[in-house]
């Protein structure tokens, strides 16, 4: 056999895998096949258990140089990995691995400093013992040496090594000669690393963001190989995680999206025309790994399909689980997990806590998380700062309109907001756009339902609840400690129908017609006109209602639906900082939850 | 003298330093005084040459748990440092030196896989020579075992090793047995490293992001000592770095400031007032050390004094350079560089590239670079990838205004730009709001100029070419393939006023004061008001000039000197989104300019 293998020009070695793999399969779901091996990386990971070549069986190829092509029986047709001298591979890593079982012997003493033969005798008397040792590590100052060694040899270890150093230990130059149990080691393999800056850096990053203590490390002069020794129950974790950081873009997310409705579903479909080009350009690597409704949710791997989410979201449901939902997005082996609601419900704003502080980032257009009480808001600043996760909601105001980010930005760059005020609902802005006092304000209410323009009940939208929700959020925004409940609200909803069906609610308000055209006769008498507007000052007065607006005032003078906001600060003092446009719509809501997500990776490191 | 030491409850040594320094103060100028030490930390620290102490002299002192005070002669009152069984110090990392002068000796084959015994015989080798081994690391594969030693003892190393090994070296288990001389041993010490997640992230981060190249690396099982072996000519650089990634804040920015002119020092101003709050909340350590006007510059160490920098500017100052200042600032201690650029500057703008190659981040509102030509535009996008840095310009357009990135974040969304207008120059918004046919158009320029509205030389404004520059900028961001000089402007200088002096134009300009009432009369009779545009649309054209707008239209409306931009798009397409605000003045463009800054930290990973 050996001789034959001699006087071949190639070899090719078919199994039932493709190729070499980069980690286990069953370890690490996006393991893949490598496409070449140079001769000592193939030894390294061999030793490690990759199944595929024995290094005896390997060596006489070695000498000979003679490349080794591994294929896979059942698809002949598989890249399959070439083993040679020399590979054309762009990779810096061709395998991560694990062995566990493992202990860490460690012999420590001040007196061992300077005194040279500590090394030579604990390893002669491992050796005599038999016992193999898989990791040698011995900083710098010689106060302490280390090896990993099989656990199952580690009591007769520590019997020889206690032996070999009775005197020391004795008279104290060596304090201990300790084993710690349970540990693994992770070996990530490759010759590319050599001379390459940021590889360590990459391991250890990966290792601390996953958490996983660090309990030894070598790395010798090959630079083929960094073997790190990690808690035994972090092994799947640590491996899974350093795979990611050389297998997968680091701008890779895992995106789970709560609400497929009005906004979620054209979210959706705005990421499927976005998604390749990200990848291409930014490698940026937009997974979304689940989608959930109020009833099914559909959970993927390793994303869904944006261009069919709607049929795999038939055809692959299950029953909606949001505990179970939150598991599957947050994999432990992709680097970011971000959740984005889109609907408008206050129990799943609840959990917003809770995720942020596991490190979920959260990106929303839902105002119930920042409007609710001043407890739960400041709990979350709280929580991103436990999880070191990032919590972004421009969409929660105005839509895409840019006026959470400008007002942030005026507020950081130290400028003090004097005032903000605006016209926050699209829908009243409709409606006092469109009254002229010819049709009653009622029947103007009715048409605009008729026409989709209203919430499916007005009195969401007469209420000013809705605005006074937008205003609570600038105003903590603005720093003020200011509850909801704070914000003095004229309702536009007559106290007596606030109450009963939307039918009824309609045909009641034509009572009050009357009183409303004889305000609008008042402003018009006076050259006005009747705005819903929305104010907040930097002394916390925060009120919503109707006022009256000279005709040549910005807000007097917007787009049929358009949302207007003014910014009176020290910079922009004399003339205000004005953004307006459509503050409402699924497009543009979309857009500004979209824009929050690059921003999010933007904070990550993604270069857009 | 042992036994005083014995019978002492405490041990007080004056010297003539404050303490135990984290690093060598001649390499590192930030090292700071370690509160307190383990005896352990110590000993570790006294083994690089911290002079404090020596190991034995402690030994006593450990046996006993003498505490011992290290104070400065010279310095009584002092923080000083205590070494003591268990300090009580929120210090993870305790010290971070260098061991020049190493070569690292490397054995290596695969037949020493599985086979006990070489670690023995190569250090009982070493050991018989006497040579002292600083550093040991063996991978897992236990393919290669390699060990630091000073390097004046490599050849005599090598020579043993061999001779112990001349049998599998002849044979072929064993392929090489190496030195490589001229490297360096960093070791980070600290008892707190043990069961902190993420330290070594920190160490080898640090190291990736200098550039400093990894050859091996030893952490054992105290986990109080990372020893990583890398080339001596790093060693400084590489102390330099890891230092600051544990005693800087990761968000320290070196700033260069040049221009400290009418922007640059309002931007100053706006830094020193909070560059406090900044460091409070965010540990945003914003340190600017230099500051160059035309003439002089100010390179400071730590950084100036931003409440006296006119003093330190007039007092210490030397002549400006501008390699010398780029050399000073970017000093390769600190984590991160950026220069702002407050200049309108083309010679200045010229330089961006080689910056942002080189690692330095660039702010400014100066449009010169980005209205250069197509081909340094293009460049400045290489530059970046080359450097991974970050080049910020909301300022160019608009000042402060969120302009540029409102909208990059439409176009990174998916949505398609259709057109883009506004009024992009406060000044020739100022002229045409105050423009009414009753004071001569010239005379109305000349009161402009002489109230501080305009450039020195109002042509500077008149021509159009500032608003074909803002427009240049805002194509390309919309990716047109667009030259300034591709823009159409309509200019407002008659051709016979293009040269001479400024008096001679404004003299000259009342000549055509009659055609302009023509204009005007014109655009009254039919309803309308003359305004000064920049267009430009998704086909690539590109506008500017003078045009007459309906009184309703929203350009029509503006306030005396505000800009006001128009974005229509796919999703905004019935109703634009729309921005108006001041667009010039120092105190909003400097707050443009801080934006940016601050959203560079947050790219950068400061968590604001």
């Amino acid at each position: 056999m050996f001789g034959s293998l001699l006087d071949a020009s190639e070899i090719h070695i078919w199994t039932d895998v493709d190729g070499v793999l980069s980690a286990d399969p069953r370890r690490v779901p996006n393991a893949q096949v490598i496409d070449s091996l140079s001769y000592n990386e193939a030894m390294e990971l061999a030793y490690f258990g990759a199944k595929v070549i024995h290094p005896q069986t390997m060596a006489p190829a070695v000498g000979r140089s003679i490349p080794i092509y591994i294929r896979n029986t059942f698809n002949p047709a598989g890249p399959g990995t070439l083993i040679c001298a020399k590979p054309d591979s762009q990779l810096l890593v061709k395998g991560i691995t694990t062995i566990e079982g493992i202990a860490l012997v460690n012999i420590e003493g001040a007196g061992m400093i300077g005194v040279p033969g500590t090394a030579h005798r604990l390893f002669g008397a491992l050796r005599e013992e038999g016992i193999s040792v898989i990791l040698i590590s011995q900083g710098s100052s010689e106060h302490s040496i280390c090896c990993a060694i099989p656990q199952d040899q580690s009591e007769r270890a520590l019997r020889v090594v206690r032996a070999a150093f009775r005197r020391e230990l004795d008279e104290g130059q060596i304090q201990s000669v300790e084993a710690s149990p349970d540990l693994a080691i992770l070996a990530v393999v490759g010759d590319g690393m050599a001379g390459t800056p940021g590889v360590s850096a990459k391991v250890f990053n990966a290792l601390g963001a996953a958490a996983v203590n660090v309990r030894a490390i070598a790395q010798g002069a090959s630079e083929r190989n960094i073997s790190v020794v990690v808690d035994g129950k972090h092994a799947t974790r640590a491996l899974r995680a350093t795979h990611a950081s050389f297998y997968l873009s680091p701008n890779t997310f895992s995106i789970g999206l709560i609400g497929p409705g009005t906004v979620g579903r054209v979210l959706l479909d705005q990421l499927a025309t976005q998604q390749a080009r990200l990848s291409r350009e930014f490698k940026l690597d937009l997974r979304v790994r689940g989608i959930m409704g109020s009833k099914r949710m559909l959970l993927s791997e390793p994303g869904a399909d944006l261009d069919h989410w709607r049929d795999e979201l038939q055809s692959q449901a299950e029953p909606a689980d949001l505990k179970r939902f939150v598991e599957h997005v947050q994999a432990d082996y992709l680097p970011h997990t971000v959740i984005i609601d889109c609907t408008a419900d206050g129990e799943v704003a609840s959990h917003y806590r809770d995720w942020l502080e596991a490190g979920i980032h959260v990106v929303t257009p839902n105002k119930k998380a920042n409007s609710a009480s001043l407890d739960y808001y400041d709990s979350l600043k709280a929580a991103r700062r436990v999880g070191g996760s990032h919590y972004l909601y421009e969409g929660t105001v105005g839509a895409g309109l840019p006026i959470v980010q400008t007002l942030r930005d005026l507020r950081e760059t130290g400028d003090e907001i004097e005032s903000i005020e605006g016209i926050f609902s699209g829908t009243l802005a409709y409606l006092f756009n469109v009254y002229d006092g010819s049709v009653p304000f009622s029947a103007i209410v009715r048409e605009a339902k008729q026409r989709g323009y209203t919430e499916p009940d007005p009195r969401d939208d007469l209420s000013g609840t809705d605005v006074a929700r937008k205003l609570t959020i600038l105003a903590r925004e603005m720093g003020l400690r200011l509850e909801m409940s704070d914000v003095k609200v004229a309702s536009l909803v007559p106290v007596d129908l606030e109450h009963g069906t939307i039918d009824g609610f309609l045909d009641g308000l034509s009572a009050y017609d009357a009183g409303m055209q004889e305000r609008f006769a008042a402003a018009a008498a006076a050259g006005k006109v009747l705005r819903y507007v929305g104010r907040i000052t930097s002394t916390g007065e925060a009120t919503v209602g109707l006022v009256e607006m000279d005709r040549k005032h910005a807000f007097a003078n917007i787009a049929l639906t358009d949302n207007v906001v003014r910014f009176s600060t020290a910079r922009y003092n004399k003339n205000a900082l004005i953004v307006q446009g459509p503050g409402a719509g699924p497009e543009v809501t979309a857009g500004g939850v979209f824009g929050d997500l690059l921003r999010l990776s933007a904070y990550l490191g993604a270069r857009l």
